[in-house]
């Protein structure tokens, strides 16, 4: 195919970061019906190879810059040789519908990376389909990139993360997540975003659910989990021991840590995002 | 002293990141004559020892949040065992007046770290005054701090640290600049804020650029300053030119490198913050 059939990327910025650059991007989605904006880093590595790349995947009310600013991932991943992509939380847009109440756990900003099937969000909230196939379909088509890729996310991102990487182990190589919303089913914010999104129907939420799949996953990839003591989230809307307790049951190869003392924000993360790009790296070089 | 006659210090949140602590506290201040917020980084040598601290000077628009969140400094920091003070860019509050029209550029966020002679901002717009003796002064009162001090910053910060660094040679070790506005007094930024806050005769403006210091220095400090080459600001308003030639002028030991492809953001300074943590270390530690 001709570039200019599969070209759909526009450059909004790019900043020289650690060797590397920060990128931005917008493109349509065909999946979300909306324009999308997205950031990349491409390590200095990108310049003379196809590279591996790391999908990070942000909680409620961030967009792809939170991560991009604040985790200082881009000194590891310039050093590893390996991409960053880091994609909005929800689709955006004039079309696109909000909760009511502009409520900051549902809608703009919460897309929870399902595909919805209730009414008004079926048409644009398939964050699911995105992340798993359009973006990577579009980043792979037009920038440096090589097919593999390992997943990793915070909060709503980290639930985000273990679902799709428990979900398409063929398609990842790693999975890792800070304080993820580990048993959505069971929790608050969980609850209330697969009732709207997916309806009562409670057997339909199953597969959105980290701890469901963890407990019956045949052949799981590797999984790191990092989570705070002292997140004011923990326990009651993370359920970290229903993750603990679902690795348990299916033997699946996975380090859930509970790091003392830290809490649920980019300070947690930055302290310890170096560990967790080795992690992926151990999977993704070589 | 008693401590209750001493303590100014209100934490208003603490976190904890790479092992040490992120905390931000208020404090009346009598300089500025209102209450000021500011972050200072704890390193886990702390715990046991006074250390020494790195003062950080923001530029314009920003707070005590924008180095604290985006530079990525905790994880040197800490290895290290150098504390991080990092004061907000003007005084703030009700009663503290602004630029007539809110420019971004003059009055609250662009204290341009001056003791202000005109009126309606000479009571409150003391941040040189502020930053060299208060602030110090209570923090080494009343954390574990040692009186071993550096001092950096970024683009209007950076001008104050120099300036700060210049002028006060036995208080500090070295100093460093990111993006200094290294000649303030023959640039748009400086010239207008030299104007509201000292008014037209120039005489005055010489004491606070960095390039007039430097040129006329006798025994200056060790100096490190990165200048981006693709930052949008050089060369107009940061005047690099002229701190280099200050610096041959007077033979001072100032490294002053462009940086090629950077910007004036904090991707930038994220990328060097390592090198100029361990410039300061050199002098500042052993």
């Amino acid at each position: 195919m001709a570039a200019s059939e599969t070209t759909k990327l526009t450059k909004v910025s790019e900043q020289l970061c650690f060797g590397g650059k920060q990128i931005r991007f917008k493109h349509p989605s065909s999946v979300l019906h909306c324009e999308m904006q997205f950031s990349v880093f491409l390590p200095p590595q990108a310049d003379n190879a196809r590279v591996p790349a790391l999908y990070w995947l942000s909680g409620l009310t961030c967009t792809d810059e939170n991560f991009s600013s604040k985790a200082g991932a881009q000194r590891i991943a310039a050093e590893l040789g390996i991409a960053l992509i880091i994609p909005d939380t929800s689709p955006r847009g004039d079309g696109v519908p909000d909760d009511d109440n502009g409520a900051y756990d549902f809608g703009l900003g919460a897309g929870f990376y399902v595909n919805a099937t209730r009414e008004p969000f079926a048409r644009h909230y398939q964050m699911y389909d995105y992340i798993v196939s359009e973006l990577p379909a579009q980043v792979e088509a037009e920038l440096p990139l090589s097919d593999k890729r390992s997943i990793s996310g915070h909060s709503m991102g980290g639930h985000g993360a273990l679902v799709i990487g428990l979900r398409n182990s063929q398609r990842y190589r790693s999975i890792s997540a800070f304080s993820p919303i580990g048993n959505p089913v069971n929790c608050p914010w969980g609850i209330k975003a697969f009732t709207g999104y997916l309806g009562e129907d409670k057997s339909q939420w199953q597969q959105y659910d980290a701890s469901v799949l963890l407990a019956e996953a045949q052949k799981p990839l590797p999984i790191l989990v990092d989570q705070g003591s002292a997140d004011s989230f923990y326990p009651e809307q993370l359920r970290t021991d229903s993750l603990i307790a679902a690795a348990k049951q299916s033997g699946a190869p996975a380090q859930i840590r509970l790091q003392q003392g830290y809490d649920h924000s980019y300070y947690f993360i930055a302290s310890f995002i170096e560990q967790h790009l080795k992690f992926h790296a151990g999977y993704l070089l070589g």
